[in-house]
């Protein structure tokens, strides 16, 4: 900020990093809701001057048209509401990995968290696999397609929900694999802000279910990665590291 | 407390309730958590003396002993954990009205709630019909106890859950009837005291539902019993007031 | 989301509703707030091929004038502050229960919930009694006609009410039919957002009150159209399933 | 605590009180909760050393048998739940002044804070009224006594509440003198610690109304007492300082 | 709002107030943030039509210049930020009564709570003195202004206070007269929204203070009103009632 | 609870599990906090009699001695502060996975959750491997201990702790396994319930962290026993239900 | 406000200021975020009539063009999102003293808070170290940056952290000198507003770490100045008043 | 916990911390509160093989005897209700550094609090210099103890207070000192865990003061500990590290 040498800023050094030589997986991901357009642009220009695909979440309703215009020669995925936006070169593509992940969204409100975690998921290359609107106001409608996930089967399931968020609890309770509860801020009044949703699974009744925040979609679909990626490394006989 | 007469103790004048000539149904609580043993005998002998029958609730463990050998001569029927106790005249009865009630306790830790609201709701001479340990931990285990609740039908069910507090909203979305949820205060870390509970039922995606406070099988029980009368003085053409 | 085929959409199989054959009362409604102006009328339209009647919650004030556009065809009926329409077919009737239902709202900043519940109610076939601006600020002009609800009589009441929120515990403990308070956001500084009106409801010292979530006069309507189609069916020997 | 000379206890040096020569009407008071009943004994030793009477609040259960022994020549009146105790010289008397306090308690339950607010303005020499079990489960029972409180005239009123606390602001809608809610920590669930009931005292539609924090007896009667004493001055034509 | 003859809207009859033939000086007052200007405008001129003066707190931007043409032949007084606008016929006067009020706003951010209290108390005929911008962050700026305060001497203080609200707690440990604290919603995170304010007066270790709700000026004001009045009725040998 | 014949009890009736024909893993678990010795020993004999291994978490101080006693003929297996005690009979075995499980303890106080946890992973067969106290306080000390657990190298970590709660986020920035965090109720003042610890692993800015709920060992065992046979079941073949 | 003669405004007396002769250090600031545009300027213009440098905190988007145009004639030195402006005659000076302040900035949403704290500490006249993006989710990247501060080495440091808020703990955990916190309102979900990153920092396990408000860069700035004044008089003789 | 092979216990390998050769000034302290009387003594008497003098912070009561009994050989110093115990070889010192804390402590009941941070410091060699009993209920009783502590002069000042926290503001905003603020737990209502003290000092308007967390004496002592070894380095021209 100020130029006077009175301030110095230090040199950010080159660490060396002994635990993750390469990161395997996680793909680049620009937070775009504290940037302005330019900056978000000139940031994805730079990653994919170094990557082929880059991920740009809770981009401004102001901001998505700027996005598709400047990046009109390249593949462009849009999440629910476009929260989530994928940028990828033409001729790129996501390397498969033998690992499933269910997505489970509540209701069609919960679809651009969800959207969130599977853009995640699909990057690193799990085959990901959609439920969408099987809330607990008609649980009965849940089986046939709960049933068919197990089918699959997949390796872990995300279930995103906002208002009572009761469905990660009731999910959990049914199936065997890992459960990633995802509360968003979907209601109103008391909890309205997803502290409802998020009470709900973290108090749940039927162990095998951990949560990540409210609306972090991006760290569920972190999570979930991990766990395919440990699943496939074990299929494939990698070592874990 | 001041003798003086410098502090006046204004009569506490008898007023005429032009509204509720006389109650009809709600039986006598005695309320025992804040009083001494002496003073609950007291008080449950002089509503004895005017009434049939009558209730202690939250009574402590030190309590119990002395309640029951005070009124030995009497029928006494305690429910999980002390918390809610019927004293009534070996003679008496309860006079049964056409009405029926559902009671569902997602675990063996709602009991004591659960017995609060039902015993309240016998009182008022309902045909009270329970089901125990149905939580969403396990969901398919609900279906059919829940089916036989509707066979009876019920006119109006309660279901009473701490943790989670999930199964109320699962319930409202597979009946018809009123549904009350009765949040308990069970459970650990955020949301322990049963607000989460509370949280999910207040946000309920499932319209049908409405609830009492945490813990408050009585207050559970006398909206029931409420509904309950209802349907009773339909039934039988009395009229509601 | 993404097109590719390692994202299988799970077909929302039909699944068999064993408990609920026909929903007998509880309107369709839209809940607005999250869609667009188009995505609402398109919904409408779909239902309105289906069914005579449908409600559209928390429109947008933009929203408003193009359905009324859209509709011009429809009986329009549009509750406080445009927080519930009713779209209708011009030879639509509703088909009347022998049911009534008292509403009373505390201020008129607690109409646009009441109107909420109200119209849930009348669409439900029930007869819809309302008071207003009877708020415990000069509690003695509520006596007259809570009176006269009590004549009708009315086989459940609804009492809105924001800031303090004391109205619903007052009503509870004049009257013996169910009451259920519908708190609402009304009001500033602690417990601003409706959780001071929420608290004083779900600690009510007079037993036979439940609650709903905050502004939630959608829940309201539906647990009092529960218990009016109760007393509806018991009054003419349907059965309640 | 170190003898130690280095750490230095300053002397507390005399200071000049400009604002109060003489403080009028606020009695000692022993907050006895969090000392031992040897230093409760010793301070209120030397406070009757040089005044006639003093009061100890919260002695604890153990504290009051020494405390009635040990000061067993003086007068002593004991608040319920022996929350307030006054100790007075044999001879010693309140100055009465020409001011009239009303104090009503919903419930029994609200007495303990009720009777410390009495005894603070006994001890400044008020009239104090008392009005006791009148909550909103049955409002029209307020009317008569509050109607003698009016005909005293009393010149403010406490309310003590808990539970719901909705009295307060019912009584401040039906009268012109100011109003003291006292919020008080009774109930159960959620707002259980008395905010449920603060915070409908604070969001009070009557304006008229000012609050203490919750079971702050002491301070409610404080207040009264100093609002009494306003108009005792104001009557005898003495100045207000 | 539905026109339909099966709802009933009941009459709002008549009641006769028992207990306050006549508001003896709590001004007429809008409430305008929940309204439109048209509304606004409306009430404003049927209040003027019965009463020479009228209130308008939380006027919006919009609506100001509105106001101030459609009643371009009145007096306007407009408080800061013109939270609170007096509306008065040219020719009206406040009816002065014998007694003094004293407001402390402790920085500029307070003003317009604090302009809300004075106007009530000036309407009621008090004689308002003020005194701004004198927070603890240099206490030692308050002790003149004060002790001219109680040379006046004023019968009541309040003392509008955001950000860490510790001044009330000082002023009510310097004086003898009532003081009553109005936090206000000024500050930034933990407790912005005058929470922190509101928590440390309802705290005070200075017995003599009773808080209002955040930013509740109008309601401040009231309560100073209320005991300013019984002040000028004891002077003048007026009976309470 | 009333064996009056107008309170009907259900039966449970047995329902096919359609979705976990058989439980791989999760060992049974008595929650003894809310039994009495009585019950627990009563349950532990009846798991005993179809299974080989029971755990029971949250035994009382009172309790321990007498489990002790009564099953002195069995493995004993006791974790830290008796949180989770293993009953084994002497010849039964665990069958182990080809699984790794790591467990870190930032302190020594948050060891009885990690030993719920340490515990149900063994149960299911997995190795576990501990490192404890190496809190952020010198977090130099976390590097060596975390380099050998990545050079098992283990499937998934826990990390338990209390207090500030950062060692999780650490961890997680720092390996590229899932990371369950497992906040404890270990602090005091602001956030000592342990929803410090719980917020800054919610609001984690290193993508792969999901949380348990406070002090719910149990629950971090379980997903982390899923995962687990997640990697041993991609290892042996063996498909995932 | 009114010109009523019946509101006096009592004089603001000059009072003599034992304590504080001269503010040696905090410079001159103008918290814009409540002003107009119009009051900004004239404000800045008067204080800069008596002193050369003033600061202004929080303009609005709106502001700052104006600032910039009506004070071309000065230095500007604009902090990130110009949450912090300086404006200094051209030929003014920080009049530099013998102390050194770190600053650490989490990540880039730190920097307006960060930069706030590093504009009072330059102003004050400290050499001002910065090291920026260096939060736990790659926490080895700290360690060489770190080091450099020590080398310095520099008197306090400040650690300006949203999300989890972790680092801080991290830091004091590794240096001997004070470090203050300075949590940022950074994040989504549960703990956003900064509660999260607040909770945390107060939690921290490793003595020697205080902190300041959420966003409260001005006075996390203000305590690293109070010590860095403090080690220049020790280092150069001065008294410390 | 298990000694079955199958589970792992990583050594904690000696780490070489870079950072700090020799930790210069904090001393040893024990926190006893989740210890055994054997744990605490076996551990004190263990950091007595290295250290000539340890602290035991919030013993249990039945845990001071058997202390003193067991280091009846050692200087003993107890702290305010033994919240801090010091424990030292008859012939150990402190070595005393150059620098001067100043101790506030509102009321008695801030005394255990004060009493932690008094004796970190003490141990680390500052002189200490105490004010108690000063609090904002009678704010001119301040001014002279701490204009005694400015002509020491301090070189920081520790505040401790309860109930309205309001004491820390008003001393920041009268010296140039950094102040540190410790809200301590005393209090009751709402606020009453110290929250309303915690948050009228982080929204403190005076810039120059930080907080510790409610009751961390230890924290609050360590923090002016860090300040006056920097102010006794820069007097003695030691380098900071």
């Amino acid at each position: 900020m100020h130029n006077s040498n009175s301030i110095n800023h230090l040199a950010s050094f080159a660490t060396i990093d002994l635990f993750r030589q390469q990161r395997t997986g996680m793909p680049e991901i620009i937070y775009a809701a504290s940037k302005t357009t330019a900056q978000t642009i000139a940031i994805a220009e730079h990653i994919l001057s170094h990557h082929r695909r880059v991920l740009v979440s809770r981009a401004t309703a102001e901001m998505v048209p700027a996005l598709l215009a400047h990046f009109a020669n390249y593949q462009i995925t849009r999440g629910t509401a476009d929260r989530i936006i994928t940028i990828a070169s033409p001729d790129s593509q996501v390397v498969a990995i033998q690992a499933q992940v269910g997505i489970i969204a509540a209701g069609t409100s919960d679809l651009p968290a969800a959207d969130e975690a599977a853009t995640v998921c699909y990057e690193l290359g799990c085959q990901v696999h959609r439920v969408t609107d099987v809330g607990v106001a008609g649980i009965h409608r849940l089986f046939e397609p709960l049933r068919q996930l197990l089918l699959v089967p997949v390796d872990v399931i995300i279930v995103a929900a906002g208002m009572d968020g009761a469905l990660p609890a009731v999910v959990t309770g049914l199936v065997d694999v890992p459960v990633i509860g995802l509360p968003t801020a979907v209601g109103y009044g008391y909890g309205a802000a997803g502290e409802a949703a998020l009470g709900t699974m973290l108090q749940s009744c039927a162990p095998g279910i951990s949560v990540v925040n409210i609306d972090n979609g991006i760290g569920a679909g972190a999570v979930a990665a991990r766990i395919a990626r440990l699943a496939h490394q074990a299929r494939t006989k990698e070592t874990s590291q």
